[in-house]
């Protein structure tokens, strides 16, 4: 078993019957979504999942896992979803996959969220992993001006063939390859509000239990209620 | 000539040759690009147009103004647009024809922001006329049960025959009536950082000149360079 399928299981146990749970998108909650499915076929398990990507909709149909809209539930228990990176005082950044605002809209209206990631993903500074903005399309060309000349290092994302990378709303995703963030709360602050951008990949404040995959085994970290 | 013809004839004086001139969207801009296109059908007027919505896009195009995406211009020199209310400290709220979010995205890249308005938008206090709010369809009934919680007095924009009206680019409106907006920067702060909130009508620090309509002439207010 490798370490991402390791904690898609164990952060899977965290779900109860009755729950309304949030599914992440990703390599990693993948195979949590993956064992949601098995217990509610196997275990005749009673979920609801909300998705947060046209990717997992299409995996927890396949799987008949129960779903709704984000919009047709009054609440999320808990939402379980992968991370790129996770700092020592346990901010995030996410977004790697582009689904970050469909899991960020999720996350918000959560109880509870848990991150699962292998060891790889825990560091001491945010920032080694590029930082994923989401943006209009009209006016990206001067977002990608505005963030150079700011040295945050801006790469608009596209495809291997060289096609710019559309997300689920149509937007266009800006990595900022900024190496070491000293500030995520001032970076966030600032991002936020320039016009064009929808979101950014930093989460921060917002996860409760991270649940770290090493070979050795699970090590579960309580952050906050 | 009304009054909104007689500011928007008024600002079309500040475009001169070789700018690259930000239009506006709404029934005073209307005007203001009329007057534009027919200074450069009958003056030879050289300018080179940035739109702020599909509506005025389609104007300008009659009316033979060339136009660029904000995408392909390295600035925009002046921007001109019509504004549904204005405080007496100069704060503006937009977004009445739902163009608030490239309306924001094309200001934002101006090196100055003139609005025009008749007399009845210039008031004493922002609110009395509903706050848009553009949101992500995804998350948006979430929104509307934060806001309401708020006491922000949430209302799903809709058409005449109550199908929800879409931006341009496919995202919902919420209007807040909030009243009497006592904090605006502390509004527009706390609005932008929520998850999908894409932008918000409140044009805070933003305009350099401000035209108003008087039944007994113009009067042209120097806000800041």
């Amino acid at each position: 078993m490798n370490l991402k399928q390791l904690v898609g299981i164990e952060a899977a146990k965290y779900v109860e019957d009755g729950m309304i749970v949030g599914l992440g998108t990703g390599s990693t909650a993948y195979y949590m979504v993956e064992e949601i499915g098995r217990r509610v076929n196997e275990e005749n398990l009673k979920v609801i999942g909300v998705t947060t990507s046209k990717a997992t909709e299409k995996q927890a149909l396949a799987l008949n896992i129960p779903l709704k809209s984000i919009d047709d539930v009054t609440h999320v228990d808990v939402t379980i979803d992968g991370a790129d990176e996770i700092s020592k005082d346990y901010q995030g950044i996410k977004g790697g996959g582009a689904a970050l605002l469909f899991e960020k809209i999720v996350a918000e209206s959560s109880k509870k969220n848990i991150w699962i990631v292998d060891e790889s993903k825990m560091v001491d500074y945010l920032g080694a992993f590029p930082l994923p903005v989401e943006v209009i399309p009209y006016g990206s060309t001067q977002l990608l001006n505005l963030f150079a000349e700011k040295n945050l290092h801006p790469i608009l994302r596209r495809d291997d063939n060289g096609t710019i990378i559309q997300t689920d709303s149509q937007n266009y995703i800006i990595d900022l390859h900024i190496g070491k963030i000293e500030h995520p709360h001032q970076l966030a602050d600032w991002l936020i509000k320039q016009a064009g951008v929808v979101e950014h990949g930093l989460f921060l404040d917002t996860v409760s239990t991270v649940i770290v995959g090493h070979p050795e085994g699970v090590e579960t970290i309580q952050v906050r209620d």
